[in-house]
């Protein structure tokens, strides 16, 4: 199995897409070679048949997008540990990714944008800052004003009234909705640093995800010191 | 089995806990003994430990709460359909429930607020205003002039990015994350009337909803003309 990830200066694997699709092979207890883009290296992956991270290469079949990659998973090696526990499970899992990318990651975008242009080697600073400027209308430095830690903080409330009551998303024990929202606060604190306020119960959470599978988020280098 | 509930003018049964409630009832196949309540009733729950209904009456166990008279449901009657689909799709039936509450019903709130005061018995308009100013600090007045039809419908976001890839929430067939949502539509469509535009995804979803078990939150009294 191969992984293509995003790398930029330092080592720093930014993508929030690719932490999902990283801790979702963890869970299944694969350990894949990963392959380090950068943002000019996108012809790289144009075998998948699109342009962007993570893509997962597993014998002879090739997955994009990181919910097609967690299905692929979850299809394809049933026997391992399970990433949805059920069919149910599966269809609120994707309620609850579809909640991370409209309503956490869409805020933590305006924060950890520009952090992120920061880290991008200097020949693809241009690519970067042109391809945000059509999403958004906005320059970087404009962006970088935006940043707006009380809303990111505010959109968690979900997560934190579930966490008050259980230990993870999923229950018990980690599964794929944890990954999922997990993959944000790795592009966080790879970027930018922490963003939760002491004494958060998501706090306590996102210390239990960093020690998973022998710590693998913990050791990956970031913005934040432990 | 009885099942307490608020009714206000016009047989409006307008809880949106309720509603949560009365339609995983159905789901488990039970049509238990409805009691109508108004807020100056409280009295007459004061057996449950508590003031607010939804209140269930199963034999011997009270049980108030709709989260905790689904886990009861679930738990007491496995061999019935399930609400949730084992361990992990209650985890994330309890995560979407929080967003529902804090994300959905909360924005709601602003626009139903007023509507069900109109409702409310000349008796209990003191204690219903006066309850919502504790909440609030707004007057009824105030309240009704801050509802925000954009703001709700932008709160849909999460579950119309899902239901574009899925019928229901819970997958192919409803379950308890569905009525913990439709709970809130039936308080905008007993209360207020429709809420959502024409040739939203979620609109026909929430048909869907109103069809299930032979038309039982369609048939009930409302603001809303099919």
């Amino acid at each position: 199995m191969q992984l293509y990830e995003l790398v930029l200066n330092h080592g720093r694997s930014v993508s929030p897409f690719v932490w999902r699709a990283k801790m979702a092979l963890a869970h299944k207890g694969f350990a894949p070679e990963t392959v380090a883009i950068g943002y000019g290296d996108k012809a790289t992956i144009a075998f998948s048949g699109q342009d962007r991270v993570p893509v997962l290469v597993d014998g002879g079949t090739v997955v994009s997008d990181s919910w097609r990659i967690a299905c692929h998973l979850e299809d394809l090696y049933p026997d391992r540990p399970s990433l949805f526990g059920g069919d149910g499970g599966r269809a609120l899992a994707r309620v609850f990714n579809h909640w991370c990318d409209s309503q956490f990651l869409s805020s933590l975008f305006m924060l950890c944008c520009a952090p992120t242009f920061d880290l991008t080697p200097e020949a693809d600073q241009p690519y970067y800052r042109e391809s945000r400027f059509q999403w958004t209308g906005m320059t970087i430095e404009q962006i970088r004003e935006k940043g707006n830690l009380k809303q990111v903080r505010a959109a968690l409330q979900p997560m934190r009234l579930a966490l008050a009551e259980q230990p993870f998303l999923a229950g018990a024990a980690p599964a794929y909705a944890d990954y999922c929202a997990f993959g944000g606060f790795m592009w966080a604190r790879i970027s930018t640093g922490p963003i939760l306020e002491e004494g958060d119960i998501v706090e306590g959470w996102r210390q239990r995800m960093l020690d998973l599978f022998d710590g693998l988020a913990r050791k990956a280098p970031s913005a934040e010191i432990d």
